[in-house]
C-alpha cells in the first residue's frame, strides 16, 4: 500500500499520537547523527513547488538529509507549462525518474485529490490548496504536546485570515481528532461559517483569556486590496501584543506558522516573548517532517 | 585521455554495446544501492544549464546520487552575462573548482566543438545545439534493446518536426553505427533532406504498418508561429492516435522524448497504451545517464 | 563561543597564518577524500545570497561537499521580501531548522554588524555590503603565499573600481595585518582616498615594475553609466596586456577575482598568461572556504 501523506483526517488519533511521538524523539535526536542519520539511506525524495516557498521547501530538505536521504528540487518554471505538459506528466515523470517519494505544493485545491489514485509512490502534501498544510499542523500538534503533555481538552484561539489559511485548516481536522475547542477571530469577512461542535467564533479579546494557545496568522495584505484594512488599525484590533500578552494565562502560548508581519498581526516584542514558540515551532516543523518521510516510507521496497 | 561524451557517432559498435549492457545492469539495480552507491563516490559533478530543462537536469542529479556522487547546479544567469563573462570562462572557473565533470546543454550549434578542446574535464552533452542530444539517443537505444534483443535490422519511424530535433539527430546517428531503418515523417517543411542510405522519408501512414517502433517528437508550437498548422488538423494528419496504434504491429513500440502535448502529436489514451514505452523511457534515462556518467570517470584519478 | 566569520581584521596574524596553511592543506588533498571527507560530516550549511552570485556560492557549496557536509541554497525571492519578512526574521528561522552555519551575502553594508550579536550560530560573510569579502582575502593570501612563501613585505597594486570593491577592502585588512605595501591605481574618482602608511595611491604604469603582484578589479560597466570610459580607451589607460606583463618582473603575478571582462580591465592573452594565477585563485577559493567552514565549526558540539 502506498503511504501518501495528504491531510490528518486519514490518521486515527492513536496513529497521529505515534508520529507526534516519532517527531518528539526527532527533535531530541536532529543533532545526533549516528541515531537518525541511517534511517533512509540512498532515499531520494523530489520537492515539487508549483507555488514558491523557501520555509517549508527548506524544512523538507533538511529533514531528508538529516536522515541520510537526499531530496532533489524540481522547480516548473515557466518553459514546461509554456510547452503544454500537465502536472500529473510532471509528477509521472518523477515517478519514472525513480524518486521515493513527491513533496508537493500546488494552488488548486481539489489536485491531490486527483491525482492520488493515479501515482504509485508516496505523494506528501506540502501545502496544495487553501484546505490543509498537514505537515504544519503535526508540527503544531507537536508544539502543543510539548508545552502541555496532551492534547485532549486544549482551547485555541486562531486569529486572522482564516478563511484562506491552510494551517487553521489542518488545526480544525487535529480538534476533531483530540477534542481541542478552536475559536475563531478576525475581520468578519475572512472568518468562515462554523459548522463542528468543537470550533467556534469568539471575539478576540475575551477569548484571549481562557485559551492555552493562540494561533496567529499573517494578513495577506497583498492580496486584500479591496479590504478596509489598514496596518495599524487590524494590529489594533487583532494584533498579538504586549496589552493582550497580559491577558492571557501564564501557561498561555502564542504560535503563528511564518512568515510573520512585525507591527501587523504580531508587535515586534512578542516574536521572540517568552511566551511565544514561534521559532520553537520552526525547530519542530524539522522534526515532524523526519516522521513524515520516515512514515510514508515504512514498509516500502527500497 | 579526458572522455568527453559529446556525440554517440565517436563509439564504435561494440564501445556503444558496452554502454548499453552497462545501462541495463543500472536500470536492474538502481533500487539496490549496495551494488553501485560506492561507484562514484566522493565525485562532484556539475550541471550546467544555459537551457532551460527540468526532466534531463534532474535525470542527471538522480543518476549521479544513485552512484554516491553529488552534483552542484550552476545556473548561469543574466547578472552574469550582464557582467560580460564567456561560456569558455564560466566551464573553465568550474574546471578550477575542482569539479569532476560538466554535464552541459546551451543553444548554440557549435559550441561544444570549440570548447572541447579547451577543457581538461570531461564535458558531457546534454543537448547542446539542435544537432545531437546523445544521452537521449542511449536512453532510447537502451529502450529498443530490452525490447527486442537487438538494433540490428530494426525498422523505427520519426514523426514530427525533426529539422529542429537532435533527438532525431542522435537516433539517425545510431542507426548508422547500429544498421537500423529510419524512416522520416511529418509535415514537409520540417523534415530534412536526406543523404544516407539507412534514412528515408516515409509517409506516416503507409510506414506504420512496417516499424518496430515509432519515435513521435513535440511539435513546438511556440517556435511556429506561421507555420499553417492547427493542433487538431497536425493531430489528424501525423498525431499517435487510436486509429494509427491498430495499423501497427502487435510488438511495435511507441517512444516520445517528452513533454509531450496530449492532443496533437500524441491522444491521451496512447500516453500509457500497453505498446507505449515513454515512462519507461525516462526510467531508462537514469540508468543510461549512470552509465555515462561512470563511464566519463573511467580511468581518472580521484 | 559562536565562530563567525566575518572580517580578516578580527584575525590575528598568527590565526590567519593557521587558516592559510590549513586552506594549503585543503589545496593539496581536495581530490583525496580518505583525508578530508569525513570532517564535516552530518553538517549542514546554508547559502543565503540576497545579491546574486554563481562562483561563490558554487566555491562553498563544493567546500562543504568535500568535507563531507551538505549545503542548503536558501534563495529569498521576491514573494518573500514582499510578504514583509525581515532579513533577521529569515537568518532566524534558519537557525531555528537547525542548519550549522550561514554563508550569507547582502548589499547593506552594516548588515553583518547588527545581525552578528543576535544570532547563535556562525555567519560567514560571502560578500556584504562593499567592505569586505573576506573568503576572497583568504584566497588571495593563500595565492600570495603559495609564491612567495611569505607575505609580510610584497608589494602589491590593485587597479581599477577600488571604491566599490569589497574584494580590495579585504586586501588592505590584510596588507595591516602582514606589513604588505598596496598601491591603489584606477581612474581617479574611483580610488578612495588614502589613511594608512600601508596603502597608497600610485601610478599604474609607474608602480607595476615595483610590484610582487597586480590585482586588478572588474570595471562594473553597468553601475558607471555617467563615467566618462568607454572600455577601449579604458583599457588603454588601465588594462593588463602584454605592454606592460613586459614591464612586471619575471616572477610577478596577476591576480583577479572574476569574473572578468577580456578587452576592458585584462586583455585576452593575459588570462592564461604563465604570469596569471587567476584560474589558481579559483581553484584556491574552494581550498580557503573549506578552511573557513572547518574553523566556524571548531569547538561547536554537533
Amino acid at each position: 500500500m502506498i503511504k501518501h501523506f495528504l491531510s490528518l483526517s486519514s490518521f486515527s488519533q492513536s496513529d497521529l499520537l505515534s508520529l507526534i511521538h516519532r517527531a518528539q524523539f526527532f527533535f531530541q535526536n536532529q543533532h545526533r547523527p549516528e541515531n537518525i542519520h541511517h534511517l533512509l539511506k540512498n532515499r531520494i525524495f523530489a520537492n515539487v513547488f508549483y507555488e514558491p516557498s523557501t520555509r517549508t521547501r527548506c524544512s523538507f530538505e533538511i529533514a531528508a538529509k538529516r536522515l541520510g536521504a537526499d531530496i532533489v528540487n524540481f522547480v516548473p518554471d515557466n518553459s514546461s507549462v509554456k510547452k503544454g505538459e500537465t502536472v500529473y506528466d510532471t509528477l509521472k515523470s518523477l515517478e519514472s525518474l525513480g524518486v521515493d517519494g513527491l513533496v508537493f505544493r500546488h494552488a488548486d485545491d481539489y489536485i491531490i485529490e486527483k491525482l492520488q489514485p493515479l501515482l504509485k509512490l508516496p505523494l506528501i502534501n506540502a501545502g496544495a490548496g487553501k484546505f490543509e498544510h498537514p505537515s504544519q499542523g503535526l508540527l503544531d500538534l507537536l508544539t502543543l504536546f510539548q508545552e502541555f503533555g496532551k492534547l485532549e481538552g486544549l482551547k485555541i484561539a486562531v486569529c486572522g485570515d482564516i478563511k484562506h489559511s491552510r494551517v487553521a485548516g489542518s488545526l480544525m481536522v487535529a480538534a476533531k481528532i483530540f477534542g481541542m475547542s478552536i475559536y475563531l477571530c478576525g475581520p468578519e469577512s475572512l472568518v468562515p461559517a462554523v459548522t463542528d461542535t468543537h470550533i467556534q467564533k469568539a471575539d478576540f479579546d475575551e477569548i484571549l483569556p481562557e485559551v492555552d494557545a493562540v494561533m496567529m496568522l499573517r494578513i495577506q495584505l497583498e492580496r486584500h486590496e479591496n479590504l478596509d484594512l489598514d496596518p495599524k488599525s487590524y494590529h489594533h484590533q487583532f494584533g498579538m501584543n504586549h496589552r493582550r500578552q497580559l491577558s492571557m494565562k501564564k501557561h498561555a502560548i502564542i504560535l503563528h506558522p511564518g512568515p510573520f508581519n512585525r507591527g501587523v498581526e504580531i508587535s515586534d516584542d512578542m516574536v521572540e516573548h517568552s511566551q511565544s514558540r514561534i521559532f520553537k515551532q520552526m525547530s519542530n516543523g524539522v522534526a515532524a517532517r523526519m516522521a513524515i518521510l520516515e512514515w510514508t516510507m515504512s514498509g516500502r521496497i527500497q
